[in-house]
């Protein structure tokens, strides 16, 4: 089986100033192709270890792709490391990423120094792939069958070393590519995989609820579980080769069966978020919506439109991080805080009454909580947080309890809020 | 120099489950009492990879903290490697962690399984350092000098090999009694470093700036530039070892030069964020602020109360997705909007005006562009972002040009748009 190694360069990892997001990407890219991840290594800006660390995964693994060490600053050595372990006798300016670079400059109004020239210019060993979405080049050195490598190590087989740059959004654009190359120079088999979105349970109480089906499962199927606090857990089901038709009939068999456990926590069959099945939801229904935020200070809104195209059914939102907006813009009662309180379902309703009023939309979800870490009472401790949903029909108010942990809670609250939206647009609850 | 690795262990990092953030958090630590961390390392839960990994880091380096494979589940070897890795002859069960598994299985009202009592459960190579977080116990493997590991490597020097639990709080928990062991077994030293927030400037531009200033920099100290859409460029000045006084004075007599260089993108000589920084100002000035956002969709709002404290200065926020909400709610008038368009100076700057009205209070920042990928025009093509500050004294706007990437333009516009509101409130800017 062709095996990978996923290696981070830097400084700033090791001293642990940012943690490394790009590895367990990568690490599902290269999984969904067929090959499997035996190592990931982060090391620091140092010439010597990036040689001997990267010869060595090079020994081990047929892939080995390096993430980091490529900016223009003078922190970064990689490419030095990676020229003297290929054995390149020059260097050239790559045309292509050149062009990258001029672009990038000239729409940021910005000159073109040696440095920022400097990032086209890469080692006669490497095969470029254009970065385009910065100025760093990725590169490919291709390692035939017992090469020697320039510390001297001999390969016991042919390798690939992909150096991509450190940044998730420029790193995450060379997969695509880098998979093709993959692909061309390496075995690999296809995998076929379906994902169910569940939110409301907990892993644990998810996995016992499925035991018997998961332990029932064709020991060619693979279930993943990816719990994650925005989007609940996902569940993948997935099997590795074969004929597609086939394998996914034999899929959609076993979530068949899975529905039955677990349909009133599964929210989509597609690897979409609680945003975008809202999202579809709405579109369908030819509705509009607006929120009202206390304690998720924007986090509702935020999600809400990072999908292109969701001003086809969200209208805005209004932030009522103080009481003088609760009042003065979303028009909630100055009695109602006195008497019961801005965490409260009185104002949470009133919130969200208020914002579908003022925006003129259909739905309406509204939060008022304590994130947290400090300002919580005996009766209303951190983490009580109050959501509520307006439709014409009426208003319906939940109360959850969280942790202490601010930006948990701020998550969690949000997405459960839009969970509860969810299940009112699609009738699951009735507001009255 | 003492010198660290950090190992994590479990097919789930390896198959991109989970991301690891134990070991940049371990990694701090360690380098707080001057510790270099030289190497991380991630394997899956495979005996031999777990002893022939561990060796190695072992061989290369003093400590060795590994994190992950002890839970109760069978696919958790890693007891049983360490065991063979430091030659146990024997195991026994720890009475401190086994009062530690009672007390957390009662607590849950849970009787006590074998697999429970195996947590406690050890080989008599380790001291155990109680784990009151959780069932699995911690451990420290001391070996000394010229030791001869269970798969025949000998070391250089003295090691130990601390194996904690993967749930982070568990393994946060460990880490004050790890850190004590380290400081009686070897010698430590402080890092004393200081950062420098930067916003407006490129990564290579601001290098290109203090090239001469980096160059002439003492050997033992240490420049890194950490790069981050929300925050800008961070540089991190930092020397191990000496004593506080001289080197805190050493390293301010070099910021003193820098500060001479780039102070114009200087935004903070603490380590924080815009909206922190903001947030001191405010609090300083006992002013409040409000934010409209279009483009950024509540971007702003969640970064502004990501803090907590926000509400001394933090009013609120209305999100103006669609023209509805900027002319009902915030009051844009519609002639605006039919003769500019909502992409506008015009448009951002009542939006500005508007919610500064509306909320009550003394700043107000409005943004509105075109997030993309889809929706631009010639003129306005995407990536065109308006931005509007409005004080007492009046109002400001500026033009920003952005790239198709609607995730980081969202971003970009929202950290852009609050170093605009920062230059106003610290008056390096006037709205007149």
């Amino acid at each position: 089986m062709t095996t990978a190694s996923i290696c981070t360069i830097g400084d700033e990892i090791l001293i642990g100033q940012i943690v490394d997001t790009n590895s367990s990407k990568i690490s599902r890219q290269l999984n969904s192709i067929g090959i499997r991840v035996t190592r990931m290594v982060s090391i620091g800006d140092d010439h010597d270890e990036i040689i001997s660390n990267l010869a060595n995964e090079l020994r081990c693994n047929n892939i080995v792709i390096v993430t980091g060490g490529l900016g223009p600053t003078k922190d970064d050595i990689t490419k030095a490391a990676l020229a003297e372990l290929s054995c390149a006798k020059g260097w050239h300016e790559d045309a292509g990423q050149l062009e990258m670079v001029r672009h990038f400059l000239s729409s940021r109004g910005l000159e073109m120094l040696d440095i920022n020239r400097a990032q086209a210019y890469v080692p006669d060993t490497c095969k470029v792939i254009v970065n385009r979405k910065g100025t760093a080049a990725n590169m490919a050195f291709h390692f035939g069958e017992a090469t020697v490598l320039g510390n001297g190590t001999q390969l016991p087989h042919k390798a690939v070393l992909y150096s991509l740059p450190g940044v998730p959004y420029e790193c995450e654009a060379a997969m695509p590519d880098v998979l093709e190359d993959i692909k061309q120079n390496f075995e690999t088999s296809d995998i076929f995989h379906r994902t169910i979105m569940t939110y409301g349970i907990a892993e644990s109480a998810l996995s016992k609820k499925i035991e018997d089906w998961e332990d029932s499962l064709p020991a060619d199927m693979h279930l993943a579980y990816l719990p994650n606090l925005l989007t609940g857990v996902r569940l993948r089901l997935s099997i590795y080769g074969g004929v597609r038709e086939e394998q996914e009939k034999r899929i959609e068999a076993e979530l068949a069966k899975l529905r039955g456990l677990i349909s009133e926590y599964i929210y989509s069959d597609q690897d979409d978020t609680l945003p975008q099945t809202i999202g579809r939801l709405l579109k369908a229904q030819g509705k509009k919506m607006s929120a009202a935020e206390s304690c998720t200070g924007g986090t509702i809104s935020k999600l809400m439109t990072a999908t292109p195209g969701c001003s086809e059914y969200y209208w805005g939102s209004v932030t009522s991080y103080d009481n003088y907006v609760k009042i003065h813009v979303l028009g909630v009662p100055e009695e109602i805080i006195r008497e019961h309180g801005a965490v409260s379902s009185e104002c949470v309703a009133k919130m969200a009454e208020g914002v579908r009023r003022i925006t003129g939309t259909d739905y309406a979800v509204a939060t008022s909580g304590i994130a947290g870490p400090g300002g919580g009472t005996p009766d209303k401790p951190v983490g009580t947080v109050w959501m509520a949903v307006a439709t014409e029909e009426g208003t319906l108010t939940r109360l959850f309890h969280y942790s202490n942990d601010r930006e948990r809670n701020i998550e969690r609250a949000a997405a459960t809020a839009l969970n509860l939206l969810r299940q009112v647009i699609c009738g699951e609850i009735s507001v009255k």
